[in-house]
């Protein structure tokens, strides 16, 4: 085989890595929802009216398409309810979500009847409902259609944008998440990069961003070495915790969508350490009761192996300026 | 206008807010860019080879599309010269970035001329080449293309799919990032929630997790009261540290693409903060530097702000405790 992996190069560390899983989608649906999990996304929820009747969908597949016109693009199923509603339809408005909007986007997701009724919006110049609080908002007209297998493509020409302040909610990995400058990017302009050598009062804070960002990635290889992906895990621990529980309670619960739960929840029965009862009630098996223990051990040594060798004095007061930090920036509820 | 905004419900803190800009983005594509770049989204790098032609784009248009069949989506510029070569092509591969290859989607945004000559990578059993590294491939057959105004939309039928160990890369914000668990999601299943009053020793990694993210989001409050964006205040930064430098210059050191830099040099030329002599040297005029002046003691007065009130020698415990975390969760060079 051609392979360039043995040069030395500038991506010399990338050299070929065996796979974790590997196949083709037709026979594996659910590791090709695992493999499109890995590119991570923001949420956006799409809204239409049309005579009176209004329709939201929250999705993942929107993207960009052209600057002249001005194009955007996203994908219907074709088996949702409101399907006809937007494939009928001349116009809808794509509200992309901010970091506070996890509430909206877990709303909008969720099987409540009248979606609207509950939610902050106004209409749009262009007819369709804006909502509240959103980073973006794009007001469109339908531009094409387009068939794509289980889906239907929908282009929009967009009429008019406008952007508010604030930061975009991602889904990566399977779960709601945040996005922090890229840690070998300054963390903010303002900033500069440090060394532990030049380390000064006035690097207290850089160093909370770094520290945190170091480990946060080492302890993922942790939960990678117990064999486990983050929605996986985090399943597990909410059925221990919590026992008998079912799926819809376990989806809100993690706040990992119902596709991904049910995922994870099959994965685990596949592997012995779940099992679901007549009703639909969720227990670990011993072999699941033993794994959440070995990762709940595994986060305690982590911890553990961390602070060693710092005086507990120096432990009692970074706990002391860490927590006034945090008292002094949580926003008042 | 009807509105729900004065409701109390669960997005009662979404009222409706002034946009910072809107309009139609026809007369204004810098304005339809930035709004674009809210929606946060993955890296991804398209590969192809035809008799012995090999072509690769970086993308962030990447969507998925259908599980049955499984079907994914990407878009290229009709003015890309890699462009006859995809159009005309049966197969791509989709590369998605990993956190490690900020310097790989650096190298292939570049100019370079023959990308795959210092990179390591190997042919996929369906023709295309898969870079080394990455988090997931998708090996596709060509299924669809779509006109999409000024760029062309691919539709791959995916054939094999892959997916490997590690964080995704991406882009959010106009900037190269990482995405962390958003924070009311607990940070990862093994922490749970804490709340300063519980904090014990075995709650400082937590504790590093929760002030990172509110510090972080409590200084980006300050950046936009400065009336600056992420990538503005970057390149602001950027040419006051190294007057001279040219347009490409400052796209690499800032880590922003060359379109993103060429917006940001623009907002600045428009706003009288930078003039471009000549020979394409860009210098900022005397309100350049005092907005840059201006952002700098922004943040120095912030980290004063936050860090009153905190005795010396609790300032400097935990100067120590962070330096040794840091110092022994940095990757070896």
């Amino acid at each position: 085989m051609q392979t360039n992996a043995g040069r030395d190069t500038l991506s010399a560390r990338d050299t070929a890595r065996q796979p974790i899983e590997a196949g083709d989608p037709v026979n594996d649906s659910r590791l090709f929802r695992r493999c499109l999990g890995l590119y991570g996304t923001g949420i956006a929820i799409i809204t239409a009216e049309m005579e009176d009747q209004r329709a939201a969908v929250t999705v993942n597949s929107f993207a960009s398409v052209s600057l002249d016109p001005p194009l955007v693009l996203w994908s219907i199923s074709r088996a949702s309810r409101s399907h006809p509603l937007f494939t009928n339809g001349k116009r809808f408005a794509v509200n992309i979500l901010a970091s506070t909007q996890m509430n909206v986007s877990r709303h909008f997701s969720s099987k409540v009847e009248d979606k609207f009724a509950d939610t902050s919006w106004s209409p749009g110049e262009f007819g369709s409902p804006l909502l509240h609080g959103c980073l973006a908002h794009f007001e469109c007209e339908t531009y094409a259609q387009v068939e794509g297998g289980d889906h239907t493509i929908l282009i929009g020409l967009v009429r008019r944008a406008s952007r508010f302040d604030g930061e975009p909610l991602l889904f990566a990995q399977g779960q709601y998440s945040v996005a922090y400058s890229h840690p070998e990017v300054s963390p903010a302009p303002e900033v500069g990069r440090f060394t532990p050598e030049t380390a000064t009062e006035g690097t207290i804070i850089p160093q909370i961003f770094e520290a945190h960002h170091l480990l946060s990635a080492v302890f993922d290889e942790h939960r990678h070495a117990e064999g486990l992906d983050i929605s996986v895990a985090r399943v597990i621990a909410c059925v221990y915790d919590m026992p008998g529980l079912k799926t819809d309670q376990v989806a809100r619960a993690t706040y990992l969508g119902q596709r991904d739960t049910e995922d994870a929840l099959a994965t685990l029965v596949e592997r012995g350490m779940l099992v679901s009862s007549a009703d639909g009630q969720l227990v670990l098996t011993e072999a699941g009761r033993h794994r959440r223990e070995a990762i709940r051990t595994r986060w305690q040594n982590f911890q553990k192996d961390q602070l060693e060798g710092i005086p507990e004095a120096d432990l009692r007061a970074t706990l002391r300026t860490l927590s006034k930090l945090i008292a002094q920036n949580r926003p008042a509820k």
